[in-house]
């Protein structure tokens, strides 16, 4: 922490600062510039409250000088962070960059199987589906709840796919992680901290979607609840952030990305279905984020999006995921980091990954 | 629901758009204009994925034409709500403003109950204090939790308040509502689904905080969860939202004010504290928050801010408050909507309100 | 400037640091912590490009010790500025607070006369009304150029009244200064910087509207163009930020207010109508902009709302506008800073100012 | 123009309404739902003040159907457009993504000279670099002036390069245009009407940055300026929005990639340089810009960036700039949208575009 004090600070307000300081057991030193004085605590300003100095007579301003990141900092671990799955599958560091994909909520085990049906022939290994809805209005679909869940244990074990889905509640967390291979953490639940303190108690991987207002420091310290409460496994997820243009649901800030991979070993994937909420720009902005050394997309797919009983617009049609997964491929081709696409045999899924191309063998 | 068509649009465009909301039962009438049609099914579009129609072919825009917000709205329930506390205080409608006021954190006995006496020499009547604190870094303060909530109880009793606390998760809602006469809802978890439909089973009022990214749609939409569950008493409360300007902690968004109470009957109040973090202009933006016409304001005041365990930025010291609160009570009388202040002897609570001064009785 | 080396900075960082500033001829100061080492200049880093040290070796972040702010700062000024105009009238400091009124565009003749007239009899001395009109679509009205400052320049002088109008371009500069006895720079206009270098030029008053992506730091540091090129009389508007929330057109930043009176010595007035975009709201947030301290309020006002070529929404009746400044008074007379109020007879202006309530006897 | 009546309006109000729109000739009709009425008036609202509307007694909204956006939009002018340069060179369309770099101000003849001949060795054409400087500050380098523009004609002169350099005022544009292969409208600039008005009168293409709060719909219509001044070679350039996040200087907004090749004809490329401010993220959002379908990129490259005289923590080093071209190429290849690269013998300029890979050949 280093105190900047005004011009016009007089010894006597020096003097205080570094009064209190000290009363708190803190040493500090003084650096006498031209014009300005700074007193400089380094190192062990851990546990004070920062803010409460800038209200003392005569200080300009306060400077955090140690970061409040600590586990999920980079500095803390230079190398990636990589998740591995039962079958070895892996997800960060120079694995295989990863598309998730599946509608946005589990409507029925047709809609469901379909979809898996469709991702698996396309080499996807990880099938997203909400099966506990975040609703803006109490009025719309809240999701199949329990039931969503054993339908996508079902279709996922017949496919050979990964589960990504959704807890809204701490109570659900230790039952929904049974099922899921990735517990998702919505926007609007990134800061709920009893959530987050439960899934620090939890053995499975825990997909932390940024929330629609909060700086890169503020989902580094969320993500922060949950390794320090013993779970290692976070895979971060840009999903937009809310600014004034109104042409998109939010505004996709693919800068993220490059600037965690400085600040953090997670992995980071992107999701340009929630951010935009248009399908029409989806490929383009997974194209985008992929080539922009994201480690992952995940996509919202569904076999009639007009039907669909949640965010319809933004599900890809089954074309338009095809058409998308061969555009990836070569994205991928482009940046020396390949997209992970997996033939499959019905019953017997045969893994060769990663693949430069999309083979459909069903 | 208003769909318009392109420019460009053909018939088969116009009629497969028609035909599609047959099928889902919907009835339609077309608006034939000199350059573009519009296809319009007013009033029963109710459950539609409103979204979805934007991709059609020929569709240039889906308009919405009713409000998603029915029970806050003020076309559902023109007059205003007004909350009766136990003793015939009131907040909303007519009722004289009100002043919430107290520490950020409960931190120990001695600080809450210096503050007690504070505010309840100036006539305040609602204590604030936070028992369980949504805290960005896992590495701060995380509150007394229930042993914060014996000690509100302890010292509201002493001194004849109403005790405003928040709570953080489901499955703490029955019990915080035992010890809260309001109980708050963090800004953070203004979307926490689960939360707010706890909230609407229980018979207390809910202090509904602005999400820091949320318009003021989707507020008056998480009123609707707590509202919607059976409970009636939501009161809104102000308290900054996230811009680019990196001056204060948040802006202030005080023309929420008017805009809420033309779209809503529910009372709002105002919550200076955090939503500037600066002690400096909390009294400056109170006033302006009376002004603008709020039912009251929430204001964070600590004996000692330089010890503070959280926000001590933001607390204002004893002196500031008291200045502040005959500030508040000149604006008052200026608007016509006096402050409530009440005299009071210990033991003997002698409600004498509204008062267009503050009385120190005690 | 400080420097904050990384906590894995050697000392090889910290003397290539170094090097490089006293190869710049700049004197620097060790200053070594437990975990981190600062390397700090006081005083003599102006003009030094402080981002491109951000880049060096070992560097963790670079912060500025001194304000960019020069001349507007109230550092360097710590008495308020305080505007004087011919007959005595004031803006700023501890002058009554004024109302500056009128159309947003200048249409007609009859139409800026019935304006005129209103609000002088209600008191208000300063006619807003632009002639060059900035319009986001070529195809919206663009004024009337210099024939709508004849006009303001022939009503205004009949009642007695300060010209405010708008002027866009550097070269329209000095004529425009010749009729305006305030020459406005919209918000849009608030980093034109040919511009405002013609103003820093004349010798009127400037009020510098807040552009609507501008930090208030930019937002002085546009007024210290004009300042610095020796004219002193600046007055800032605050007219609402670009933020999020969709209800109105901007968001007003009232908490700039207090911080900007912190900060700088210039005075500041408030545009509820640019900010909002929406009459109703108006009369609310010019109470609380007076209560918030500001020293003065910028409202539109039209004979005929419906009818004006420009931002009809936004602009008061008639009954609005009377109604708005008796409140304006008695809120004037809670916060012991009066509104400027001033009786008129025709062809006799009798200035008995300020008063306490608003005096009809034209 | 839509006009969509509250529940509760009456016959009266819907009366009005149209008998307001019928008073100034429009015709409407009246869509009748099941709880709400419409009046639509389609297609003849042009020149009608839309917002004046809302305030009607009954209205609850006012929608507009016709885009204001008319020779910029893609429905006025379905073929892409596309700028020819001197030699055959081409921007927009198919063409080849072009890369446009050099340093933020010319500084020197040196500097610009080592620029140049890097940026033409790794067959870029295009040369940027600032004469007029837009600064916050006014004691921040403004630039070389016409000096700069000399030096710009020199070095492109001797490398075969265009020159693509700022215009500030509208005094200047036409001297400016003799000197510029494309005119640059600053981000600051872009709402600048009488600059866009003489940029419709020359006869060089228009290189309009989007405001950082700016809207797509506003940026489309400040083209509209310049294209209906007569002028019809604008190229868009996103550079960055202002958002609340604190992380890089502005975030970039690659969503409006593909959402401008929607509604407009108009070419865009990307400005990852001062969208980001940090040289470290600069290749990752170029290579993101070109794999979301941008027509080019615009850097900053800089023999020194630490002794640059403005912006140098956003300059690439040499080193970097040729990577990132590297890179460039393979997404170009990938996305089978080649970026143009030219080999080039001094004094002999040989055309060989596009290539896909860099050949450096002087």
């Amino acid at each position: 922490m280093i105190i900047i004090m005004h011009k016009s600070a007089g010894e006597a307000d020096i003097t205080h600062v570094e009064k209190i300081l000290s009363n708190q057991g803190i040493h500090s030193e003084r650096l006498i510039g031209e014009k300005q004085t700074v007193v400089g605590i380094i190192g062990a300003s851990h546990g004070i409250d920062i803010s409460a100095f800038t209200s003392l007579p005569g200080v300009q301003e306060v400077v955090r000088v140690n970061s409040p990141i600590k586990l999920a900092s980079r500095g803390a671990h230079p190398e990636d962070t990589v998740i591995t799955f039962s079958d070895g599958t892996r997800i960060g560091g120079d694995a295989p960059s990863v598309v998730i994909a599946g509608p946005c909520s589990v409507e029925s085990e047709d809609q469901l199987r379909r979809t898996a049906e469709l991702i698996r022939k396309n080499g996807v290994r990880f099938l997203r589906g909400g099966a506990f809805k975040p609703r803006t209005s109490p009025y719309s679909f809240q999701g199949l709840g329990f039931d969503g869940l054993e339908l996508l244990k079902k279709v996922s074990e017949e496919f050979g796919l990964f589960i990504v889905t959704e807890v809204m509640e701490p109570a659900h967390a230790p039952r929904v992680a049974e099922f899921a291979d990735i517990v998702q953490v919505g926007a609007r639940n990134m800061q709920n901290f009893p959530l987050l303190r439960q899934l620090g108690n939890i053995n499975k991987p825990v997909l932390l979607k940024r929330g629609p207002a909060s700086t890169i420091e503020e989902w580094l310290l969320a993500a922060e609840y949950i390794l320090s409460g013993g779970n290692d496994q976070v895979i971060l997820c840009e999903r937009g952030i809310r600014t004034f243009e109104p042409a998109l649901r939010y505004t996709l800030d693919l800068s993220a990305v490059p600037t965690i991979k400085q600040l953090s070993h997670l992995p980071i994937i992107v999701d340009p279905s929630h951010a935009t909420g248009k399908r029409e720009v989806v490929s383009s902005m997974s194209r985008a984020a992929l080539a922009a050394g994201s480690d992952g997309i995940i996509v919202e797919v569904h076999p009639d999006p007009l039907r669909a009983l949640s965010d319809g617009a933004q599900a890809l049609t089954f074309d338009m995921f095809e058409e998308m997964m061969s555009e990836l491929v070569r994205i991928g081709d482009a940046i020396d980091r390949p997209v992970l696409v997996e033939s499959f045999n019905r019953g017997k899924s045969e893994v060769r990954s990663p693949m430069s191309e999309v083979r459909k063998i069903v």
